[in-house]
């Protein structure tokens, strides 16, 4: 269930991005190519500075040998003695751990790269480093986050698209999709509707049939409430919007199963009957993940029409560089 | 950190009640005499009626001798030969799996009769089997629950105590108090409030310092809303309630950190820093505690002036006398 493995079968090299250059971004990707090998490594090529990467790389005592390449997809021969890149020139000097505007049109451009390769079929999936928002917001960028950014370039790519990405989180041990994300819980039970819930396991399912060869995902849907409501004692939002939903995904094929008390859906043994869960809000679905598999789990955008990863961290400017992310 | 460990060390045994006869009680109350020596299990009386228990006996093929005791601090020697039984009628005939309002009299009988050598020294811990409050109400019962009942006749043996119950869900991995329990999720925020976590957190600690043999525990606050709220941005409970709540127990000497984000605080090496997590509402403790230690949780109530334990389940009448308990 690894990201490593489903990455691992593609036909293509993977796209990795830059990311702020004075984060942890170069440092992980060069750790990245170093353990190719031990740990089995899809061949990826990094859209990034290769002064930068020969840079952070000499600071941080390692000896990694750079290929430039025109885009992922000729990344493949040169991975296994050397890392590929895809050149995406910096206008500044980067001091690792000290972020500057004047380098955002390039992290940027990186993202726009990347994604335009695996549009038209130069890369199999993007894998984006850690971007810092408030310093691409003084350089002019005007989207809430990185996902947003990419679900606009992909409607660039392919007009008429409405992509609605759908965050999930992967480990060996569980894959889960909050519903809601990051609101406060009080606003939880009010932005719960019937058709997000749909949408969002349709995406969800769809994402799992085409990235992770899953013929006929089973995918289990936690309830809001203690005990799932205890039909009705303990609130109506099972009754009123999540069974319909589950109903209406069932008639349209999908084995979709719940609402289930979500304290009894993460033990080993219920894990073993479903493919996902399915989470109302954010520590529902993030508190059985990250108490199963602490720093193991991966971001998987699914809803845009390429498969995209990401750590589940941030840039870490304080450990740039330090030889620690 | 289980709750074998701590009863163990007690100088009296356990006093257990019959809990509803025709639920899972007798079966799990034989059970748990017959591996009393390969679970280690302290001395404990069982106050029911002695027909009901060589009946379920029978019909679950086992041969478990009765010794007929006054009170439970009596049982110690019969142990390790014999189910000690402090007898309490039954009024009328039982079948498992059909519960009886007739017999309604005799379970709460138990309760008291176990409650009053636990308040008056003759026994060290109550331990309570599963009972159905809808029969209990045909009988003219009038609490809430099983812990209010209790923390009634606390009341009654400790007059002028205003005893307020908090439950504790423990196993080897992980303790955990939620501050607020069965109410739906809607109702959470306004339920919360600063002088409940801190009554809360007191009581809590008290029942660590009292009964688990903890001098000073570390207990660590999760926050109310994902990543506890990221100074306001997602949520303000932790600022204008979690927070005051820390302050002010910290004040008074207690060992209370947080608020924590939620998804962090479950993961081996966070665990491996408190004795005691204090969840915000019921999934959020009971995720956690279930994903780790699905069904070696026992549920603890602290907060009355004796210690009390019981199975996290139900009467299960589905499955009483069939041996599946």
């Amino acid at each position: 269930m690894g990201t490593h493995d489903w990455l691992a079968d593609r036909p293509l090299p993977l796209a990795l991005t830059m990311g702020d250059p004075a984060g942890i971004g170069p440092d992980i990707t060069l750790a990245a190519w170093a353990r190719r090998r031990t740990e089995h490594l899809p061949a990826f090529a990094v859209y990034a500075d290769a002064e930068l990467l020969s840079d952070r790389a000499r600071s941080l005592g390692m000896d990694v040998p750079l290929a430039i390449v025109a885009t992922a997809a000729e990344a493949r021969q040169a991975f296994d003695h050397a890392l590929p890149v895809v050149p995406v020139r910096l206008r500044a000097g980067v001091v690792a751990g000290e972020p500057d505007a004047a380098n955002a049109g390039a992290v940027l451009q990186s993202i726009e790269q990347a994604t335009a390769d695996v549009a038209e079929g130069r890369a199999s999936a993007i894998v984006t480093n850690p971007i810092a928002k408030s310093v691409l917001y003084h350089a002019g960028f005007r989207h809430p986050g990185h996902t947003e950014y990419l679900a606009a370039l992909a409607e660039h790519h392919f007009p008429g698209l409405r992509p609605h990405p759908v965050m999930m989180l992967a480990a060996d041990e569980l894959r889960v999709v909050p519903v809601t994300i990051h609101i406060a819980l009080t606003e939880v039970p009010a932005a719960l509707t019937q058709a997000l819930i749909e949408r969002t396991i349709r995406i969800a399912a769809d994402g799992l049939m085409r990235w992770f060869g899953l013929a006929r995902p089973r995918i289990a849907v936690a309830g809001l409430n203690p005990h799932a409501g205890e039909g009705g004692a303990m609130g109506r939002e099972e009754i009123t919007i999540i069974e319909p939903a589950i109903a209406a995904l069932r008639r349209v094929g999908l084995d979709v199963t719940g609402p289930y008390p979500a304290d009894t859906m993460f033990h080993a043994q219920a894990r073993a009957g479903y493919d996902l869960a399915v989470a109302m809000y954010h520590d529902q679905g993030l508190i059985p993940l990250k108490t199963l598999a602490f720093d193991r789990g991966v971001n998987v955008t699914l809803g845009l029409p390429f498969a995209r990863t990401s750590p589940d961290h941030g840039t870490a400017f304080a450990i740039a560089g330090s030889g620690r992310a």
